[in-house]
Formats: structure tokens, C-alpha cells, sequence
């Protein structure tokens, strides 16, 4: 319980205090914060008045509360990232032995507790290198039955390794960003020889559902990260939409993976939940029945995280339709199993790095990660509120995900992260 | 000419003025500088004693010449470029109208004429996104044999679009950096069920010789760059060794592309030769047939570099023999053709970005980017200097690509990128 009022249903309980940046109206300097109810705990303007004195050895590094990206913070180790929230957390709740700190001080409140309505939410890290896996099994069967048939759905690798492919970093927004319809280079009819493309505005805009995880540690290039250490590189996850543009990748994609059709957006929440927040809320993946290479073996097979996960569209008319509720349970790959394997040919890691899980797609109808597994490829609309169809985004859209761990009173959530889909600009 | 003594044979002409950074025994800060002859010109050194002076424009923009690294300057566009490589050339010149500044200023000379054996380089930029292109079709067509057989050697899309994936940045290193062997999954015999791999040392371990573009320029997301605008975002060039696992790579490509097969390491020569310096070489690539998407025309035949490059592989007794002797005009898109084609869905570009060719390879024997083509897939190894053989590296292999353009007197050179095999290292 925190002396500040927080509504049960609030994702920002005091069990979670997720880190982000923040500017406001009054001061446009980008600064880290973290979450609390219906406010934003400036850092920056926290730290500097001294609210990290009674902890030395978070005050050593203090100044990383004034950078304006998250990355130096991150830096510095789960065991200090373990510190400062243990150190808030005992600020901010209502059993608190230092009271002058913040609840008694009023001037420090009014400084630096913000209403979170009012505060601009920016990228929490600068992103280095951005990863996306392929773990959501659900979803890479759906998809590859529909881009190569039943067959060759899951490729003979898929459950030897996590399948995975650089995106691509310049393009992951925070959440609001707008998002542009993209054009690309469409193949109409697949069948038709010779086969020749026409430039577009993309027809088959789609989400992808995911959950991000940010990296806080780096390794030294040409050492692999055993996956007992894994654990010591993960700063937080967020909330992840990877738009794609379905009709460009379909033609693009063959031999060397998604380019133009995935690098025009990637929108993630803007709150990092830390890993120490979700360390009560793990629990088994989808099952693996291959015998693995030991370097991606674990100890527990409750290593994948347990988040409620929930799809919004919202249409131009304002009518919003929940499309799809899944569980990140659905991943045949844990995070520490996706860093051992990341790094396993010596691939270093930096703080900053963002790696997304795959598309998250449950086994039945409304779990679907995706348009393209929720419409057979668009082939069956979804009826949404107010009448109209979709086969895929159109134009006025609005995505939003949500996601959450815990219990009322105690949640520890993501927020959201959304986007609203423009039409095309002309070309040139 | 130059009032220094360079060899005509020098990559580093006063037609050339490639820009780089160094530290010295002496003072470890990177900072920005410029190769001539055999001696790299300290520009923070320079700056500070007013080199600059005598140009206002350049004089304003003077900070950039401390900074760790070329992004500041880089992304200050092509014109500003232009007038600092033109005022250094001009002080450098045997007709120079400012002796004073350098060639008569013994002090100045002195801290920041230093001897370029004696500098240590590091990597010029830091690499925002790397994105790595396919557009030696020589190579693709090769390799695509070896993998997929003739007849789906080339995809539909390959003539339509310049194909592509996104690349690690993490692990571009500059060269001379040491490259570990890696481990990784391997599927020893591809034909056997069930398919089972092995983790083991890389046994296929290869070269792809190609050339690098340094972006100067950022895009709004969401905003494609015209092609007849894309020069404008080109800062220059380095030679890459994109080094390759093989038989990694066989196994994990499918669906997504190659992924820990590529991501240990990407050595780039440490000089960026500009823009501008290879005006003069320019030539026709591999001729296209088909009938390309208004985006990607062009109004010259002639944008392709025509720069003469060469492969070395030293054993560790030291025996060197040139394996490979190509030239980059075989590509089949040029370096506007991809800018346009990278960011025709909205993909935002940035100074730092680093754009990969895709391997070159000729059209004949001893002209080929990889060990992969010249062995057949390994079937048919090469004879060295010294008896003996290789299919793929070895350890202790040290591979060294250099490039060139122009003539003797006035060469417009890279240097050279290297970098030795180092054995595995025992796994955990």
C-alpha cells in the first residue's frame, strides 16, 4: 500500500514502478521517471534533491537520473536497478520510515510528483541493435501455413533453435507515434508469369502482437552468454506492435527475411516493467519436445513470463472493438534461452538493445497475435463494433495493447502501447 | 601534388583525403582525422590551432572536429564535406596560397602531421543500423546455386528490387580487429531424418568481400527519399569483410535469413574514403533488363563505383597469395537505387547508418567474394602460396581485402581491411 491514492485496477501499483522518460509542458528536457498511480515520480528532480542521500551507493550514481535516455541507468546492473526500486518502493509506501523524504515534503511533491496525464512520454532507451525472435510457435505455424502450406509450415530448425532476424532499430517508436501507411512493392497476382510488381500504398496493413525486452548488460564480442547468466542482461520488457505490411513481405521476404515490409514502425509502451517486477510471475511456456543443445537447456521450465495480453481496435467512428486476449505463455523459447542463442556464434550484447519475442498467438479463436491468423490471411473478416469488417488496418485505425501480471491491488503492468494507422502520403 | 613526399603508388593521394579516427600512444582520445600519404593530419589538432580559420563556414562547424567520432561531421551534409576536404587540399597543395598554416608552421606540423604507422584507428563512425544488400548478382546467383540449385538460384524479386536484411551493428569492427571462430548450430548431414544438429566450431568459416556506404543524412520516418535526392545521403565508403558461417548460416536462414551466421563480426577498413573523392569513378554496373518501378530509375546508366579490389590470404607461416581480383562495378543496383529502395515504406535513415553492397564477385574464375563460390561449396579447395590448400579458413588465416580507384599519382585508395581467424574458444 502507498500513502498516494491508487486505484485497484491501476497497472502502476507499487508492487511494479516501471522506469520510462517523460518530458513535460513546463520543462521539454527528457528525463527518467517512474510510474506510480496516476502520477510520474520525476527522477531527475527527485535525485536531485536528495532523494537517493540515505542510499550511498545509489548516490555514487546519481547521475544517471539526468540523462535523457534510460540506457546509462540500465547500465548499471540489475542488482542497483534492484536498489533503487527497493528504495522508492519503501519511499512511497504507506509504511514508509522516511516520511520527510517525499510524502511529508511539499515542496518535493509538487516538484516532482507529476500527473501522469500531463507528462509526454518519449522512447525509455536509445535503442542499439533491434532483434526480433520468432518464439510465439502458435503464430509461426499459422503463418507459415499460409505463406507455405501445412507442409513446410514450421521449418525443420523451428524447435532446435529460436528462429530470429535483425530488425531494425531507427524505426521503434514510443507509443502515439503515428503510424503511415507504407508503399512498397506489391506482387497482385502470385500465380500470373512473368511475375511483376506494381508500387502501392500497402493493402494488407497488420499488428503484430509482442512483448519487447531491453538488454542492461553488455558481453564482449566472441564470448557467448551462458543461459545461467541470462538472466543478468535483462533490464525490462515492454509492450511491442510490429506493423507489417503483409502484400510487401509476401513478395520481399524470400531468401534473406522481412525488409522494407517491417522497418517503417515498430511502436512499443513507453514504461520498462523490470524484470525484478515480473520475478513473481513466470510459469511454463509451450512444452519443447526436442532434446536440446545443452547451451540452451534451463533448470526450471517456468521461465517464460505469465502477461495478460489485450487487443483494441478502434475505428475512425470511434467504435472500439476488443479483437484478440492471449497469455505471453504462448513462446516456445524463454529470454534467457533467446540471449544464449543470440550470442552462441559471439554476438555482443549492449545496453540499449532491444529484442522482440515474435508475434504471441494462443491456440484458439480471439487468441490470434495477428489479422493475417485472425482472417486466414484476410480471407474472413472480423465484424467489429458498429458493423464494419476488417480484413486488415485500414486507414484511421487505432491499435492498442494492453498487458498485465498480478492481481488487483497489486498489478504490475505495461499501460499500453498504441498507434493510429495514416493514409498514404502522395509519392513524391 | 602535395608539398609532402607521397608515393604515387600511395592509396592516400591528395586526390583522395579519406577521413578517420585515431588516438596515439601519447593521447588515447579518438578524434577525427585525414590520411595523406603516410601520414594521417590530426584535425582536432589542426582545428584548435586554427586551421580553419580562414574558412568562416568550416570555423563555425569547428566541434565536430573533436568529437569520438565522424557522426557530427557526417551529418553536416555533402556541401560542408566539400569545403573541408577542398581547404585541406588546398593547405596540403604544393601550390598552397597558405603555406602558413601548415606547410611553413613547424609547431603545428609537429603535433598534428602525425606518422600514419604510428596511429591507431578505430571505427570512424558509430554504426547506427546496419543494413546489409545483395546486390552482387554474380554472388547471388552463385551462392543461390549451391543452396537452392539453378533453377531457383535468382527469385522473382531479385531484378525488381534490391533484396536485403538488416544486420548487426553491434559487431562492425574496424580493421585488424581479431575474429573469433564461432560456435554454433550446424546440421552435419542435411539429408539424414530426423534433422538433428550439433553445436560444434564452425567448419565452413568464409570471407564476403564487399564495399560499405556511410549514411550523412536523416530521412523523416515515414518519408522516402527520392532516388534523384539520395546522393545527398551519401557520406562515403569503406571496404567490408562481412565474415560468414557457412554452415551455420545453411541451417538457420529459413524462414527469416541468416542471423548468428553473420553476426560475430564485420570488419571495415578505418578510412572513409568521401563522396566526393570518387566522383571521377564512376561506371556502369550490371546491366538490368527489366523494366523497373519509377522509384528505382535513374537517369544515368553510369552510378555504379568502379573501384579495383583485391584479395589476400596469408597463412599463419605467413605465405601470401591474392585470391580474388574484382571489381565493384559488378552490382547490380547502385548505391541511390538502394537508398530509395531502403526507405520506400517510410524506413528513417540516419548519419551513421552503414549500408553493405552484398558480396561482389566477377564473372570468372579468381574474381569470386567468397570462399563458398571459388570452392564450389567447399568441393573444390584452392592451392596457396606454400602447398597448401583451403576450402574454407583456418585458424591463424589472416584474409586482407584492398581497393582502389583511379591512377597511379592520384590514386583514390582505401587502404586495406584486415583480420586473423583466432581458434575457438573452448565453449563455457
Amino acid at each position: 500500500m502507498s500513502w498516494l491514492s491508487i486505484s485497484p485496477d491501476s497497472h502502476f501499483s507499487l508492487a511494479n514502478l516501471p522506469f520510462g522518460i517523460i518530458s513535460t509542458a513546463a520543462d521539454e528536457t527528457r528525463r527518467p521517471a517512474v510510474a506510480i498511480g496516476d502520477y510520474a515520480l520525476d527522477l531527475r528532480a527527485f535525485a536531485l534533491a536528495g532523494g537517493f542521500f540515505a542510499s550511498p551507493e545509489i548516490q555514487k550514481h546519481v547521475a544517471v537520473f539526468s540523462a535523457e535516455s534510460l540506457n546509462a541507468f540500465a547500465a548499471l546492473g540489475r542488482p542497483l536497478h534492484r536498489l533503487v526500486r527497493q528504495h522508492l518502493q519503501s519511499v512511497l509506501s504507506a509504511r514508509t520510515a522516511d516520511p520527510h523524504i517525499l510524502r511529508d515534503n511539499e515542496q518535493l511533491r509538487r516538484t516532482a510528483l507529476l500527473e501522469r496525464a500531463r507528462v509526454v512520454n518519449h522512447l525509455p532507451l536509445a535503442v542499439g541493435d533491434y532483434t526480433d525472435f520468432y518464439a510465439g510457435k502458435n503464430h509461426a505455424y499459422n503463418v507459415g501455413v499460409l505463406f507455405r502450406g501445412p507442409a513446410n509450415a514450421l521449418q525443420p530448425n523451428y524447435t532446435h533453435l529460436p528462429v530470429a532476424y535483425h530488425g531494425r532499430a531507427s524505426s521503434v517508436v514510443v507509443s502515439g507515434t503515428p503510424v503511415r501507411r507504407p508503399w512498397g512493392q506489391i506482387l497482385r497476382d502470385p500465380k500470373a508469369e512473368p511475375k511483376v510488381p506494381v508500387l502501392a500504398p500497402c493493402e494488407k496493413l497488420d499488428l503484430e502482437l509482442e512483448l519487447g525486452m531491453f538488454v542492461c548488460r553488455e558481453n564482449q564480442l566472441g564470448h557467448p552468454v551462458p543461459i545461467a547468466q541470462a538472466d543478468d542482461y535483462v533490464f525490462g520488457y515492454v509492450l511491442m506492435n510490429d506493423w507489417s505490411a503483409r502484400d510487401i513481405q509476401a513478395w520481399e521476404y524470400v531468401p534473406l527475411g522481412p525488409f522494407t515490409a517491417k522497418n517503417m514502425g515498430t511502436s512499443i509502451s513507453p514504461w520498462v516493467v523490470l524484470a525484478d517486477a515480473l520475478d513473481g510471475s513466470k510459469a511454463a511456456g509451450i512444452p519443447n519436445q526436442e532434446t536440446l543443445l545443452p547451451y540452451l537447456r534451463e533448470e526450471t521450465k517456468e521461465n517464460c513470463l505469465d502477461i495478460q495480453l489485450q487487443v483494441d481496435l478502434t475505428t475512425a467512428n470511434g467504435d472500439t472493438t476488443t479483437i484478440s486476449k492471449t497469455n505471453s505463455k504462448n513462446l516456445l523459447w524463454s529470454w534467457p534461452q533467446m540471449i544464449a542463442h543470440h550470442t552462441i556464434t559471439g554476438c555482443n550484447l549492449r545496453p540499449g538493445d532491444l529484442l522482440g519475442s515474435g508475434t504471441i498467438t494462443g491456440e484458439t479463436a480471439g487468441t490470434e497475435g495477428s489479422l493475417l491468423e485472425q482472417t486466414g490471411g484476410g480471407k474472413d473478416p472480423i465484424k467489429l463494433q458498429g458493423g464494419e469488417e476488417r480484413r486488415f488496418l485500414h486507414d484511421g485505425d487505432t491499435l492498442t495493447i494492453r498487458g498485465w501480471a498480478g492481481q488487483q491491488g497489486a498489478l504490475i503492468g505495461f499501460g499500453e502501447v498504441t498507434g493510429t494507422i495514416q493514409p498514404a502520403l502522395p509519392l513524391f
